[in-house]
Order: structure tokens, then sequence, then C-alpha cells
């Protein structure tokens, strides 16, 4: 009985050993501060599945990277008391994977997972700064009755001293607004991307060396991401978002990342095969850039 | 401009006036503390929307009822603080309907709504009991955190001094058992249904003068009721429901009711139509029989 | 290549020739009257697909009936200027059907295409009578603004002076109840299928000779087939629908038939398979008598 | 119960007070000329629903847009007796609102809705020109039985003797080609927007001072509208249309739109997401250019 | 981190442990076979995710029976050289969990999986028998090319000598037929069952003293298990199958089985759940009634 | 009755009769090796259907093209013995269609397909070659237990001594790295695509005289056609695909082709039609080239 494992890209028992592996992917399955489109809580167990059928060579550097070490944790049970004490849930997680030197990688699940992943890693990585690709700007101050929403994450994470850069954002509301001129921050918007040649630098100055980088995968385009809670139009496109990973691969370190609000559709596996792929891709760029550091 | 009214049963301005009505709908777009299949935040929409299809015209009684009034209130706003702060929510918007003299019709969302209507309607009708149509017992100390799960909704009812009557469960834990034991519950299950031909006597004597009907959707079968979160076989159908209800209405006074567990399937409409009908249906039911009360 | 031929049941050339055929399945894929629920204009192509699943043997009987012969026509092409021109279509292309001495076999769309069938039917046998499996009267007056909808169709007919007989009506308005009273027409309620055992006696006695059996696929509990516009609950069952065609095939002289009303959902094809076999075991029945007649 | 209205855009009773907006939509849920996939009836609704989830702060021009005034009007009951009544329904409608010197904003349903806006809006404004982003010409002189199809509706508009001009037509017959070389059409397709950097200069000079804007979703790419009955291949993207349509607003009056063929799929919002973007970005195109007019 | 174990019924380790389990779940995701509707190999999947939701008491005999122990095997990978090719991978599997002393319960996949079970069981159990709940008799010589088809899997058990007992057969062609007449086979079809009370007793009668239960979901009517690939109508019920199942296990012992033919639906998962629950449900009974043995 | 006949564009009797037409339409519903997201099978009927909708008229070159001749196949019946079986049945079907002279272009179906078409249209064509657009190289030794796999067509078609060029490949193993530097083979990455403006002179050029063009759907991205199995983010677009089909029909001569792998996704068209299109496209670009031939 030759069968796939069921871990996060099929490896086998050497390659995903969690003792053994640099990277530990840590699946979160929830969405109770949600209120639109709900289901991002089967984002994990779909990004995992669709996983196993990503290839293990990387065509673009002729290499395989999973050599490396990428272990599945068990995901994360919810909580249901409610967010906050989801929050600390998620933080305790965390902090014991980055306490054990690996790179962590959240799967989401929906965003407002991303505050309790980033807490943990800054208790660790000190000089911390956090790369948002997203299609909103998650920096109300509270919303639907709970500072842990997940319209408000890049708020908290603000809150904690980390800065933050921000890409692909095309949605946010007059309070936002006018929180970003206060707190001096300008995100990269995707009429921005297609209009100034040198957007891929200006978001790697804005980061210190140690990054945490999210994705809201509602950040693409949804032609490329169709499952996702609210799908804005106007996003960024495969080349725009892997490009620019590379390149803070290769001038930063990258030392955690999440993957959020993946929403799985009914028939159709096209969000979380490129949440899978992308996660790999990532991998791969921060393998073939560790080298010197 | 010949429209239908976007409300219960699309009922035109004088019939569905809150202030002359004798029922208020009470919609509960809520789901948060759930985590197997979600969903049921849409129920109440699509109750709403398939209740416009109803024949307003009872063939059993060859009446119209809708001229008692029957308004529909805006749908109360999930705050995502968590489930305490939720119950707390709804047994404020509830006990401003209880109090305006309506019968009081919930509509769900999930199943751990029912204890804030509960209590509510207790605030005013002192020797209230209820009768639970269930697959599930619903019975546990907490769920997944918190005592406010819809897996405990019937164990806070319990604990208000409210009698309880099950009718359909055929589905438990060890420590639900344990407990039903110690509080002399036995409820009646589908087996017995079928081989008890006195079943809804002994369902009628069960309940006090005054009685709150709630309704999980699962206490149908699947095959009747699939849209719900999880569609436990060997279920009751649209006859035996019906039945009971009617018998209820007979003997005792219902005071209030909800409806809860739709979880609107892509593509079919059935499980929220035969919720709108069965609450169409008890409102006939209430009316044939209020006369002599 | 040994392939299913593209017809009803799958038949050879031999099987499905429309010169030697006895009967002629006619699909009729409109629905433009409909306003809720839209899709049956898919029901003629689902259920001949189905069909071609179907076993030709029938094992109640043990035989198999289809070389009776039965012609698959191509589709009738919607006429989008209106009802009333789709009627004068439908009349049209059954007419000749009927002329060439084919027991014409409907299939919808919606259910407002009977009435050019029955007329076109009733050019030909001039004292034929209706029987409607249906849970909705379809006795309006008109609806939406035209004498031509599926909700008016069964008034068009009894104003040819046909007579009908409804099986398993569960939903009509106050306006169709007094049209009812006027017309001295009761419907056999699901209710009295379940108390009176008389009742197949009861429908078949209200039958003339020759008979136009109209099945809107609603008819069904939505449990068996749930692929309707308006799913109403508390329907007919596999086995009260075809002993009550196996009764009116002995009892009477079915020349013609049609089936509506079913809408294919996502995925599944439950209410077109129902429809395939029910057609074909109708044939059955047929075959089964006409021998004496 | 802070609960969002249930209006276009949410807006609260001032912002969509009828009587002090500048804009009022007016959805139309109707496809009964519709032969291939249907269910665009179903679009108004789930614009709207959309709606209810796009900022209402705009992140290009850094302003909120809904104080002008957006009121939400009833649905148009459709009436089934035919096309051409449904069109005088829709122009009777349309009229009115336009009298009362709102800009008008349509919502459909199938294409054909548009001609009766067009008319209603011709009778202010004498000089008026239609901008139509589209896949198909529609320039047929009749379909499927008549002149009031989908596929014909820009037909009837040049009958009214009003310019138009097209953008991104990739579908047409050799009927159609004939008309447009008689009547002087010249369609901007896609493969000229890649490779002519003027198109947009050329659109606008083709339009005269008062433009009605009509958008068939399937101008877009069907990647970034999925939701459409034709998905033709080979589209705009969300860059290229509001470009243009900022262009418009720029240079022109617009007076009135629709947006048309928005078929909601199961399980995605993601096209009526994007129809409703587009109907508030255009509306903060016309606001922010209005000035001076 | 508190999470459910990703087995049949998300047991703990000791519960689950295949050394020490009476029964092993063994999961066949294969469906290369057959040519009608397909989705089945996402059967065992779909079925151990339900399986995660069932109640571990029996609340029909008021215990927890899991603590027997019952493992949950990895999935056999599919061998897509040919059903022939597969049919001895089954094979080699089942053999090795019925050496190892195991009650072998097989989740497919289709129906041709079982002959591989049964050749591997009759290897120890020599005096074997079969009962099959199933819509179709499954008894052509062969099907579609090859002898290893869902469609003949019973003739290849009746091939090996094993006496069998059919229990919902509706559908079956006329060489199958034949067969049964030559084979003196006498199906127990749902019209018997609702007519002949002993038709338990005639069916427990027909097995020997060691049987295999095989159980094709489309037994069930539709209603109840509408995800399978030929939906037929007029099955049966939960409490048939069950009722059956309970006097099996009380008069025989039951030394292995399997549930195939699960297809999940989108958006539903009714189908999987009843099986799940219906598997737990004969372990349950099997459990009761193991002590005399 | 004027109806749209079912083959491949709808074509009248006239354009379509095997014996006059220039092109055969095969179709091949076939997916017996694909072990992950299966119904691909149901492609060829999805795209025919679509290509019903699919405007005859070709706006780009302002011509109709059909009157060439454009028949349309009955399936191939699945053979169910294996993959092996199946590929010999294919062969045989296809080589009698390039015997009677006609451009073959099949439909699939999986990708294992290809090599039956292509080894039929070698026995005519001795020094033909094969473009290939695709995400995946296809050209391992062997898969999942078959060397007729469609993750191995391609290397069957290398063995045939047949020269290919592969276009839109971003998925390959480390072991088809390695078949693909010994065989000289250097695909055409998007990446490149993007990067070097001559690559469709360079793809040209490594293609003999005699093209056979096999179109796996997945090369486009996922965006444009989201309905296959492995949908692998970073494709190529509808221009990319067009532009470079439309550059080997002027440099070289198309034989025959096929398009694989669409998956029909419940409730939309997308990839069907897009498919539909492309075949008529192509279509197109040939008897635009063939006057010089």
């Amino acid at each position: 009985m030759n069968v796939i494992p069921d871990n996060f890209l099929g490896l086998d028992a050497a390659a995903s050993d969690y003792r053994k592996a640099r990277y530990a992917i840590l699946p979160i399955p929830y969405d109770s501060t949600v209120s639109y489109q709900v289901g991002t809580r089967n984002g994990p167990r779909a990004i995992i599945t669709a996983s196993q059928q990503v290839e293990l060579f990387d065509e673009e550097y002729k290499r395989e990277f999973f050599a490396a070490g990428i272990a599945t944790l068990p995901p994360i049970a919810p909580d249901m008391a409610g967010p906050e004490h989801m929050h600390e849930v998620i933080h305790e997680a965390a902090r014991k994977v980055v306490r054990d030197g690996k790179i962590l990688i959240g799967l989401g699940g929906e965003h407002s997972i991303s505050s309790g992943l980033v807490r943990a890693v800054l208790g660790k990585f000190k000089r911390l700064s956090v790369l948002q690709i997203d299609a909103h700007a998650d920096l109300r101050a509270e919303y639907e009755g709970t500072p842990y929403s997940h319209a408000s994450v890049m708020r908290r994470v603000v809150e904690m001293g980390v800065p933050i850069v921000q890409v692909g954002i095309r949605n946010y509301s007059l309070e936002e607004h006018r929180f970003m001129t206060r707190a001096r921050l300008a995100p990269i918007s995707v009429r921005e991307l297609r209009e100034n040649p040198d957007w891929i630098q200006k978001a790697v100055d804005g980061l210190t060396e140690d990054v945490f980088v999210t994705i809201d995968i509602d950040g693409f385009d949804p032609a490329y991401a169709p499952g996702t809670g609210t799908p804005e139009p106007g996003g960024m496109d495969w080349f725009q978002v892997t490009t620019l990973l590379k390149a803070v691969a290769m001038h930063r370190r990258i030392v955690a990342a999440d993957v959020v609000e993946v929403l799985p559709l009914p028939g159709s596996a096209q969000t979380e095969f490129l949440a899978a792929k992308l996660i790999y891709k990532l991998i791969s760029h921060i393998e073939m850039n560790r080298r010197g550091r």
C-alpha cells in the first residue's frame, strides 16, 4: 500500500519529522469572527489536501527543497468562548513552535489568527516587521464588538510596535484612512504596482531584517483566488506576488509566515491549490537565499 | 410595480405592522459556536425568502390565518465578542418583543440562540415548559470551551428550572445520558414514535400550560430537511411533526417558538421552504385553538 | 464504437424509430413564465440523459417493454414572444404526434406546457379526462400578467370542458379554493391518501375512459424529488404514485402523459432519474394492460 | 440592534432617502427571453447583498461619496405576458425616476431591459448616446421570435436614433456584421484595446455630451466575472473598464447607467461583488467630475 | 491542542490501535470501472470525516462500543493498470487484515472492490455467505469490457461458491434475470419488504453461520442516501436496513462487511453521515451479540 | 420546430455531414487513470453543448468558417478493462478518421487519450511533430502502475520518435527533469513567455511541417480555465494561446489536434465555453492559411 501521507506536500516520515524540520505548518481552522461569507475554517484541510498534488521539484530553480524538513502539526481546535480566548490559544501554540526554532507557517482560517502568531514570533525576534499582502487594510480599532476581529488584526500588530508594509490594499474605511495618516502608513495599491516600476524596492525598504509575511489570499485578484470571503476586484496576480516574495527572501530574513482567508468553493480546488503552491514557492525562495545568513 | 414585500410570507403593510401583529418573527443569523458544517447564519434570510412562496390559504383548515398579523423584525446583528455577549444581545431583543405582548418566533441560526429566547419568555410566563424537537439532546455542561454552545443549550434551559420534553432525539453522549438519568429526562426517540401509538399524548402530558416550542430542523429526517449541519438519519417526517404541533396547540398554550439550524444548501430551497411552511402551519394551529383560551 | 444512442432509454434505431413507435417523447425545454426558482428548461435534457441508465427489464413484471417502440423527438425550440405564442407552438407540435397515432409523452419544462398538450390530445379523444398529480392546484384565473402561466394551467384545462382528478394537492390560494367549490373539484390531499384506504378507487372513479396523466414532479415529497422549483413538504412517495398509475392503467386507457417541473440540481441526478424511471414504469403499466383494449 | 439596512451599499435612512438622493438604483429581476444559461433574475438581489460589503471610502480619491444620496427602489415585478409587455413596464418605471431628476442605475436581469431604460432616459435627454461595454453586439433584428430579446437590444437602441459606442465586443453574427457595416458601427475589440493606446480617446470621441452607460458584465473576461450566461474568453479586465469609465465621467455627462447579465453562481459572490463595486466606482467618478457641469 | 484524531470515529490512540482492535476499517478510494456518475473515490475520506461527528454512545443500547477497538488503516492507493490488477491489490491488503484476526470493514469506492474483500475473507471462513443490500443485482457476466466491473461483482462472488442473499434489489437486466433463474436466486424486492412481514426471517434463513455484509448505499432510497451514482427510487429506509442488520447480528456471525458507492455531493454530508452511523450501528449490533459466540 | 442540432457548433446536416467534412470531432469521455479530481469524462459533452452558443462568424477575420464541414462523431464508449485496452480502442477509432482524410480533433477526457490519437495520425504523417500546450510535462515513465497514464502520455509520444515542443509547462518532477535533459527537451515556461519576445518564433522553429496540436486546458491559467483537475497557477492567457496557434497555422500544417482535461464545474460553463471557442478559432486559423498548402 503505497499511499501519500496526509501532511503538507504528502512528505514521508523523514521529511516531515517535526524534530528535524526547519519549517512547521500550523493549521488553524477558525472563522468565528466572520459575519459575511463563512467557511475559511475549511481552508487548512483543503490546502493540505491540495498540496499533495504540488510537485516537489521547483521548475524555476531546477531543484527540490523539501529535504529541509517541513512538519505538519495537528490543527488547533477552535475555542468557542470568544476571539480573545482563541487569540491566547493560538499564541500559546505558536510560541512553542518558535521556541523550538522552527520557521512557523500558519494556515488560516480567518485573518484574526495572525495577531497571535505575530505576537509569538515577536517574542523571539524583537525587531520584527510584517509584510502584509491583502486587499483590506484590517486596521479598524474593533469590529462587530471585538478588537480581535479579522478586520482589526493589523491594528493589533501595529500596537505591538511592529512596522508593517502593506501591498495590494484596495479597500479600507475612512476611519482606517485616518489611522493610516496618523501612523504614517502608505499602502502600495495595485494601481501603484502597475504604474511604479520600483514598487518592489519600496516594499523591501520598508521592512526590517526579520520579516513575518502574512498573505491574505484576497490580496490576489479573485480571478486567481476566487475562494475567499470578500473577493475584491482589481487585485494582484501570481507573478506580482511571487516576484515580491523572491525579492524579500533575497534581501531580508523571512522568519515566519501565514496564508489566510482561503475559503474552499464547492467543486473547485483552484484557490487552495494556489495557496499550497505559494507556500512551497515561499519555502523555495527562503531556502535558496539562506546560505549567507 | 406590484412587488412582494420582503418580510415573512411577503405580507402587505397592514398584515405585517408590528404594532398590530400577534406574532413577531425575529431573525438571528448567528452561528459562531459551530465547528463542523457552518452556514446556519444564512438560515433566516433563506427562510424569509422561501416563505414568500408559501400559500396563505391553509388547505387543511380551508382558511387564511395571516390576518392575525405577523411582523418581521430586522435581524439581530451578530456580536463577535463571544457567545456569552451574544446570549445577552439576544435576550435583550427578545425581552422587548415579549413585553410588547407578541408571540415571539425566533429564526436561527444555530441552536444556542434558544437559551436567550427562553430566558426572555420565562420573564413573562413563569410556569413555562419547552417542547424540543431535535436529533440531539443538547444537554452538555459545556462544549468547545463555552457553556453557551449549541450543544449545551437545553442544559442552560433546564438550569432555569424549566421542564422540557424532548422528541426525535437520537444522538447524545454518555455524559448527557447520565445527566438525563439524574434529571429524570426520558426523550421520546423516533423508535418510540414508531412503536408507541400514544407518544403524542405522552409528549403533551409532559408540558405545562405555557409552552415554548423549539424546533431544531435536524429533528426531521435529513430526507425532508437535508440542509442542516449534522444530518442524523432515522428522523421524523412532516406528518409526525405537524400532528404533534397540532396536539400541543389544542391542549396547551404556545407562547413562543423558534426554528433553528437551517443551513441553506446551494441550489436547493427544500429545507428553508419546509421551515417556512412549518412556521405558518404552527401559526395556523395556534390561531385555530386560541378562541377558548 | 459501442455507444449509447442519445435518446430516451438509449434505444437502438429499431426501437426508437418514430414511424414504428407506439410512444413519442416530446421534450419541451421551456420555463419563461416562472418567476421563483428557474431551470426546468434543463429538465428534458437531464431526464433523457438519466433515462440511459434505466434498466430496460422491469423487475415487477419480469419483462422488457421497449420493443413497443419509444421515439424521442427533437426538443421544441422556445418561442420568446410570450407564453401565448408558446402555447400555440406546443399545440402544433403535439397535434402532429397525436394525429400520427402515437401515445404522446411530454417532458417539461414548466407546467404551463400541459395546456397545449391536452388541447392537442382532446382534438382526437373527445371524452378525455386528466389525472393531475401535483402539489399545487394550478387553478388560478391568471398569474403574473398571463393566463398561460404554470399556475393557471389546469384552469385552462377545465375551461376546455375536460374533467380533472387532482391527487397530492397541498397548496392553493383562497381564489383557487373558491373556484374549486364552484367547479365541484375536491382534490385528494396527501392526508386523505394516508387516512382513506379507498383513495385509489376514488381517483379512478373520477376519470373517463380516455385519460391524460399530467405529473408535476412536485406531487412527490421533496425527499424523493428535490429538484423542483417549489418543494412542498408532505408529498407522495414512489409507491403511492406508481400504485395509482398501475390502477389507472388497469381500469382506464392512458392516451397521453407528461412529466413536468423537473429542475436539475447541481451534482445530483436524483430527480431526473426518478422521472425517467417513472415514465418507463408508466409505459410498462400501459403495455401490460393494453391487450384487452 | 445595529443592522445593515437592506439596500444598495447598506446605507442609512438619510443617505438612501429617495426624495433627496441623486442616484436611484432600480432592480429588474427579469430573464424570460434567455434560452441558454438562466438565472440573471437573481442578479439584482445578489448585487445588493454584495454591495453591503463594499467599503464606502474610495481609496483612489481618498473620499466617501455616498452622501450624494443613493436610493434603492423596490424591484420591478416580472410581467409574464411576454417581452413586449415587460418592455413597457420597465419604461414606465424608469420614466418616473428620470422625471424625478435622478441618475437612474438599472440592475439586471438580462440585457433586454436596457431598451426600456434608454427609451425613458431619451425622453429627457434628447441628444443621448450610449456607451456599451459588452462581449456581444446585441444587434440582431430579432431573436427566438421576439424583437425584445437580449440579443437585439442595441438594435432597438440604434432604431431610436441614439449613437452607440461598443467596447469589448468579440462575438457577433454575420447578420450583425452586415448591419454594423450599414450602420457604420465599428466596435472596439479587445484586440484593439491591447494594440491601440488611444482606444479610450476613440471611445470618448464617439459619444455625445449626455451618456447612458450600459455594462453587460460579460464585457469583462470570465476570469473576472465568471457569473454570466455566455462567458466569452478574451475579455476586458478591471483596470481597462474602470479607466474607460473615469475618462467618460471626466469628458462627458453620465446621466444614467445599467449593469446587466450578472448570473450568481452557487458558492461564489465574485461577480456580484465586482458589479457592486463597479457601480459605486462609477458613482465616485461621476461625483468627482460633476462640479464643472 | 485538543484535536480530534483523523480516523474513523475520531478515536484516541488506545481505541484505534491496530494491534488491539477487533475491527479494522480499510478505505479503498477506487472508482475506475464506473462510467456514469463518478466520484465514489471520494467516499472513504468523506465517511471518515463525517464519522468524527457520530456520537460514541448508542442511544438504543444505552452504551458505548468503541472500546472493542476500531483501527483505521491507510487507504489503498489506486492501481491504474486496470481492474484485474486492482482486484489483486485489494485482495492482498484484505487478506493480511483477515489473517490478523480483525473484523474487516471496507469503505468504497465502487462496488467492484467487494470481490477482492470477499475472496480474502473466504480464505479464512470457508462456509461464508454474503448478505447484499443493494438496488442492483450486480450479476452481469461482464460489463464495459471487464469481468471486474461494479456491475458484475456479485457474479464473481457467486462463482466463488458463496451463497448470497439479496435485499432491496430493484434494477437488473434480462441477462441477470436469466442468471438468477438458473442460479435459483430470488432477491427480496422492496415491494416484498412492504408486503411480507416475514422478510427479515427469510433473509436470515438464506445465510450461513458466517456472514459478509456488503451494503451498496443505493440500497437505501435516494431520499436517505442521495449521494450515489445511480439513485434508484423505491428503496429501503433507515429502520428497514438497521432492523435487518440487527437480526443478522443476533442469529448469525458477521465476520466482515463493506459499505460502497457513497458519492459525496457538494455542500451536503447527508449520505456519508448515514454511512458512518450505519457502520457504527453495525459494530454495536455485533458487539451486543458476540458474547455467546 | 427550429432546433439546434446536437453536434459541435450546432451545425445543420450539410455542414456536419461526415462524408463532406474536412474536420471530424471525436469525443472521448474517458478518465479512468485519474486519481485526484475526476470528471473530465464529462468534458466532451460539456464542450459540445457550449459550442452551440459559439458564434459562427469570426470577428477577427470577419468571416464564417464552418462551411469547410465539421462532423461530430459519436463518443467512444469507455473500455474498462484497463488503460492499455483503451489506448487500442482510441487508436482504432482515430485511425479510421485519419484514413478518411479528415483533420481529426479529439475531445477529452484525460490527457492519456492523446497517445492513441498521435499514433493514429503518425500512421499517415510520418514526419509529425507535436505542439503541447500544458501545465505539466507528462513525461513520466509510468504513473500509478501504468505507462498509459495521463502523467506519462508525452513520454509515450517521444518514444514514437515524434519531436515535441512544450509551452506553458510549470510543473514536473525531478525524474521528468532528468529525462528532459537526456532528451534535450527545453519547455517554454510561462516566465519565458513573459520575458522573451521571440518565444513564438522559438516554438514554431521546433516543429516539423506536419503538426499535431495537443492542448491540455490546464496550460491556461486557472483564472481562464478553472474547470480542470490540477489548476496550476501562473499559466497562459487567451491571447498568448491563440496568438501561438495563429503563428503555427501560418507557418506549419496542422493535421490534427485535441483539447483535453476539461472538467466541467457545477454551475459554470466558463471552461467548456473557452474550449469550444478555442477549437473553432483553431479551425479558423487553419482555414485562413490552407490556401497555399
